[in-house]
């Protein structure tokens, strides 16, 4: 139960948040494609904010799926995971006015290494509460993937002080780890 | 469960857009009925893109009522779905801005036809997953209505590039393909 | 599966629209509350729109509830409704601005007309697919209350033609037929 | 079947509430961490309604899920709870705008009296209504935590007469009294 409507709560954030992020797009003046110029910036850091979203979405679910048990403190670290998914559309807007500046590289990688981080030690308190099921052990508890993305969202920061392009670039790569996320976790549930 | 859930994210998603559409509508100065003249545009585009979305929301229901199995595959082609349709506030809205301009109407078609492709392409997805489903076979992998829709919104794409407004009343007749949308799916339940 | 779906949504839509509403006040200038004088207006309007939305969420659940079957039509009733939900925050926002306004009354009065004849539709709708069921046919069938609310509805659209204010007022009236919405209905699922 | 579903409509109201708390962030000019100044004081306003939201989606749940009849009471009282709940946006963004000024202080601090007050009335509707159930007659009917919060919130509405920021630090104190807030509860569904 507690479960089901945390995951639910959690959906519902991430749909709002995806949804909004696009009411941020600046207004139009103007009738031709030339004049969607003003979105050149904030379209592309859109798409990001958006496959970030979905990244989530996705492996959030496949997560709760196999734990049976969840804690008191897993809720909180899902708490703080969705107030920093709530300051997504700030964070993208602010990056969409000025992708070429380092602050908003800078926030936008921090934003992405402190939900990592963030949604890590939410993992870690899974894996003790369901300590007793050898599957989320072998599973879950393996870290690897989670350390790696960290490893690179740390260097996106990095690097967004030397070359603020960077950063984002190296956040995009990251994904390439979590597209295809569950492998593990579906061969498990086919046995 | 991952039917379920991908429905319920996919409603969300759809019930957050229509609700917002609305919050695009431009300021109205005045207080008589002759001053919502500033709504001329944009509410014709609003009540298109509405009806566009009830008829997604009927049919992905239907689809999924029908299907046993999504893949992971399913789920990317749902999440491209829902990626076009977040754009669909922004899209609506320069329409609404230049309703007589070649730019937006063809920006406006080019979403429709996207979104049946993506749908089209979930579908034929959906179809392999439950090959061995002789309903899902005989009716979902019945592709002639998609066919149908994505050959008026081709036309309505080319028509936009000459007569604007012709994109767009091109599109309005293809609703009338699946305004009555599930009559063989209701068959069958009801067998 | 259809019903449960269908409210799920109808939720979802009156939800979201209860929390824009707010979004729709003017920014306040200014740190007294001699300053949210620009409020005085628009918050009242607020508070019908939203007993309006509490009333409908309370009955939709309990209409729903008491049938086991909905047609393809009731869904298209229910999408009408919807769609004349979604106008609310623009048609609050006018009233908000005009409230002693001849032509933003007697839209807002046209829309709970509107709102109410869709609802009134839908439950005869309703009555008719589930008319093997004589709980329904007793308690929906009988349309009193409705065509009461419809009476002052129409009282109210006419009354804003000469007293603006007295078209709000006599909707607000209305409300009073549904603020105990379901004692038939309670009596029924309690026996 | 009513609890539940007045379970999804609130915390759906709350998800909403949440994610739309950062559309009323001002628009940032310039690209620099400096510029970020005109968030100073909306940040945290935004960070404590985002607490309060959390903690009551947290003790909602405990609640609804100890009891087992819900009445018609119980739902107006919570009605009454999610309009104070809509109204936060607005309240939050006039304290973020000032938040050394009497005013805003005072009304943050009257929104939080209400919301406690209503909750309040609601969990004795609930007792009353689930009496039978010694459970909850012993867990829910002990309003000690409610009355020292209360206590704190009328504190807190009077300094903010006296030392506007006063007022919202002793709100922000007595989120502690709700940070852990269902030891006993938990104790209960483990026995």
């Amino acid at each position: 139960m507690e479960k089901s409507r945390t995951e639910a709560f959690t959906d519902a954030v991430i749909a709002i948040v995806m949804t909004i992020l696009v009411l941020e797009f600046p207004h139009v003046h103007g009738s031709t494609f030339a004049d969607l110029v003003v979105l050149k910036d904030i379209f592309p850091a859109y798409v990001i904010s958006f496959i970030f979203l979905v990244i989530y979405w996705s492996n959030h679910h496949h997560i709760f799926q196999m734990v049976e048990k969840v804690s008191g403190q897993t809720l909180w670290w899902n708490n703080a995971f969705i107030f920093l998914i709530t300051l997504l559309p700030f964070t993208t807007n602010w990056l969409g006015d000025n992708i070429w500046a380092h602050d908003p590289e800078i926030l936008y990688a921090a934003l992405f290494l402190l939900a990592n981080l963030t949604w890590l030690f939410m993992i870690k308190n899974l894996v003790k509460v369901n300590a007793h099921n050898a599957c989320v052990t072998k599973i879950l508890g393996d870290y690897r993937k989670s350390y790696r993305t960290l490893l690179l969202n740390a260097l996106a920061l990095v690097a967004a002080f030397f070359i603020p392009i960077g950063g984002l670039i190296i956040n995009v790569l990251s994904f390439l780890l979590w597209i295809v996320p569950d492998k593990r976790i579906e061969k498990i549930k086919n046995k």
